[in-house]
């Protein structure tokens, strides 16, 4: 495939076809979404049957990078090449419209195909871990206790170029049939956002340790949609 | 597979190996998942190339429904019988741990195996398009047009049995090195919700209708985990 400025032309499988006027190939749209949510669905084959598994995962530069077990099931099949496709969706909204059939849900997605390639380096390892566990809370990796080596070794890091992806996004007001905006029903969106609650202490957790500034930090950001 | 009781017995490949402690049979914690979900992940594999794709989702008793036009590649392959796997994930908090490696999720999941098979029965179509709706938004079946006998024959359904299915919990505060319990670093769980917003109306909404009572008792429902 090949990169026009900020864009990628999809490959084949890559295009989006069904509702294809919700195909986006924008990379700053795709990164947008993969470093938003926090999960992803990864798709391989076993013998023939597709298994679909939610993991973990963070965007490096022109990576999405899961982690594991090199004992997993998934780990191993991704581990010897298998074909995949990762996809990750944020859901923004319900949809209402005047008629039952035109009820929809607003969403972004992303679907990443290709096979996966295992990390050995322990240096890139490292700022891969890095990296997931800042996916997971920004500013936590100084806050904890850094890998020991072993920790390091014991851990699968699988990274997929994103080379083959494509975004597949709604928005906006329903659309109804033309007839069906003179029904006198209320139609719009429900927006829908990820919210944290109050932060819950482990109960095992020692006298005097505050709240870190970057847990009260996640609380306040901003989240309207 | 054999039901006893409440539960299931996983078959080979919908029991929970990687992780077998978070491995769960019950089906009330099946259906609890299934139903709080408003998306699902669908896997399919087209060519050796595995495929995820997110759609909406409704549980009707014991099988689980998708829907989608006739034309798409989806809903081809589903409907000629193709081996899936549907996979439901709820997120429900982040776990921080003292330790980087002990970092993880709260989430809840189920995945589903099998092959779906298409519903053609007119009334049954239009009962799991009632429940479509209704598990987008509960009471909204009755404020919209119901569908027109042209759109029911041009949605195609696809249910899928809950025969083979499993659920895999994560749930509860950090699990750290027992050595680590001593550090003076902040653990704990900040949980993560779905929370709707202020009802945006539709720009071509005529004059004096007012938000329905589903929508305002949506906004009502009570969220907190």
């Amino acid at each position: 495939m090949t990169s026009r400025g900020n864009s990628v032309s999809p490959t084949r499988r890559a295009t989006v076809r069904h509702l294809a006027q919700r195909g986006v190939y924008d990379r700053a749209v795709i990164n947008a979404i993969l470093d938003e949510a926090l999960i992803c669905h990864v798709g391989i084959v076993n013998d023939g049957q597709p298994l679909v598994i939610p993991m973990l995962h963070v965007r490096v530069d022109d990576r999405l990078y899961i982690h594991g077990s090199p004992t997993s099931r998934l780990i191993r099949l991704l581990g010897q090449g298998a074909p995949a496709c990762v996809t990750v969706t944020l859901l923004d909204g319900l949809v209402l419209a005047r008629s039952a059939m035109h009820h929809s849900l607003n969403y972004r997605s992303v679907m990443i195909f290709g096979s996966g390639r295992e990390l050995s380096d322990r240096t890139a390892k490292l700022a891969v871990l890095e990296a997931l566990v800042e996916h997971v809370l920004p500013g936590r990796w100084n806050d904890a206790r850094p890998p020991a080596e072993g920790e390091i070794e014991a851990t699968a890091l699988v990274g997929f170029r994103l080379d083959e992806c494509s975004a597949k996004v709604r928005s906006g007001p329903p659309v109804d049939d033309e007839a069906d905006y003179a029904l006198p029903v209320w139609a719009g969106v429900v927006p829908l956002a990820v919210q944290p609650g109050e932060p819950q202490p482990d109960p095992r957790l020692a006298a005097g340790i505050d709240v870190p500034h970057c847990v009260s930090a996640y609380l306040r950001r901003p989240r309207t949609r």
